[in-house]
């Protein structure tokens, strides 16, 4: 059995590799070849936490995978993270526990940003190179991290905006420390007026990101609403955009930004295209250099099962022994 | 993080301490004091496996538990258990895990011996010494040497009866070689007539022990009927019993030996007694030496966490560290 500490967890970290496996999560997960059953749901009211259970396997793996991750808000006030979790790799053969994976969120935050950097990179123009970026939290780090990388071929530059200039500036000072070229802005509209692509990271429940400011050609990854009632959006520009790509239809539905603008009877659900079906060429993505693309993506169990595949082939590499 | 592995958790185990959780998770399930979702499960088609999770919190306990069980039937060619399993101890403040126990299934034996050990103890009468053990399994070693253990100011003589008469004396053997009195039968229903407790252990289908063959003054511990299907008691026996003692009732309604009973009409709900409660003495169990008591035990996940709880505390008694 492998057993993993989140460090030993971020220097297998491979970023290509992760994404080739998380586009053929999504190719699955679109084909409906991934079984996944309820998410399970536990609260400890007394602590003001909660753990989620996700779980599933992808038809023909040979191996099926367990993540628990949980939230305790009050962990702040103490210095410590409120995120924490662990992932368990399973024989699909056997049962047997191959994997235990203690990356204490580490891989949630890496599948979420590749996840992005996947949907930006085939969404967006060819000529994509101005990137506005949403947030100041982790998220947003990892998010121009993934793209830096997954789009290493054109020449990228970020601006970060959140609603504190400080902490976007930190993030700016950091990450142009490893070679990036990024800046902080105050002024958001401006920079999304000036973008080829945005990327929102926060966790918004109204809507920070305008459609005036939005120009044609423009291509938005939408990761912070991942629950009901989150948006960073407005509906006028989701109802709007050319093309709405999702990561799986029946959860985007009542969870992400294009859930708001389905409540309010603006988008019809026939709307919504799957990433997995654009990566697959069933279904069409960017079609036109003016059109305005959104994808809206809530985070499915199938990138989570994607990642500690990775994780654990990228581990097994180093050892020099083969998959399985 | 604690890690252990099967065999530091078999040197871990202490029944008596295992017992006294295990019954205060009994008092605190009957109390309705335990926050159980609904068990997770996925079903690996391809390789005719599948996988339970269950998990919980105590009202007031320190630490969830995540309980990960497999089943793999394709496994016993291959030379393998069919059963594997693994559980996660998380502190119930902050979310963190505390512990990762890979007892490949060690613990649901030891919970399940345990909580039969505690029904015998407390609903058998105080002379009780001949005890009839169903099964030739693990369970019924383990059954054994829990009774042994839990009952040890008793002169306590097992019988062991199973369909291959081999695998019977098998378990005679080894286990007399630890100092017990365990002999093989061939004739259960002469055992069963002269026994003054019967323990069984078997995943059988159809009933294996008769009502005319047990005397009045007869206690019965049932392990073996822990899902809809299973059963070992015959009807008549159920129905006829003074008195029918359960885990939990939600779950014997569907589960264990009553669910049978009480499908053909022949046990209302209202007869079953939770086991927490008599431990509680907030009902009562045996009140007279000539009544037959039956205790249905199909398992529950308090137990689980009770012997997670278990193992951690003698983990850290270990090393020197206070509990949490």
């Amino acid at each position: 059995m492998i057993i993993l500490a989140r460090q030993q967890i971020e220097a297998l970290m491979d970023y290509d590799l992760a994404a080739e496996q998380i586009e053929d999560a999504y190719r699955a997960a679109s084909l409906g070849k991934v079984n996944l059953p309820p998410v399970g749901h536990i609260v400890l009211r007394e602590h003001d936490g909660d753990c989620h259970i996700k779980y599933g396997h992808v038809e023909g793996d040979p191996v099926f995978v367990i993540k628990v991750a949980t939230g305790f808000y009050g962990n702040a006030a103490r210095g410590l993270p409120s995120g924490n979790g662990i992932s368990l790799v399973m024989c699909a053969r056997t049962g047997a526990v191959r994997a235990v994976l203690h990356d204490e969120m580490c891989m949630t935050d890496f599948r979420t940003a590749i996840g992005g950097a996947v949907a930006t990179r085939l969404l967006s123009r060819t000529d994509c190179e101005r990137i506005t970026v949403v947030g100041t939290g982790v998220q947003a780090r990892r998010q121009i991290e993934a793209h830096a990388r997954l789009m290493a071929g054109r020449r990228l530059s970020f601006q970060v905006w959140g609603r504190s200039a400080e902490r976007a500036g930190l993030v700016a000072q950091d990450l142009s420390g490893s070679g990036l070229t990024v800046s902080a802005t105050e002024d958001l509209a401006g920079a999304c007026r000036n973008s080829d692509a945005i990327i929102t990271t926060t966790a918004s429940s109204t809507p920070i990101i305008e459609h005036n400011w939005i120009r044609p050609g423009t291509h938005i990854t939408a990761v912070g609403a991942d629950a009901p009632g989150k948006q960073e959006l407005d509906t006028e520009l989701v109802a709007g955009a050319d093309r709405l790509i999702v990561d799986l239809t029946s959860q985007c539905e009542d969870h992400g930004e294009v859930a708001t603008a389905i409540r309010a009877g603006l988008v019809e659900s026939d709307r919504l295209v799957e990433l997995g079906a654009v990566l697959d060429q069933r279904a069409p993505g960017r079609t036109a250099n003016d059109q305005i693309t959104v994808a809206d993506l809530t985070g499915i169990a199938a990138q989570d099962i994607a990642m500690a595949k990775m994780v654990v082939a990228a581990y097994q590499k180093g050892q020099g022994s083969g998959p399985e």
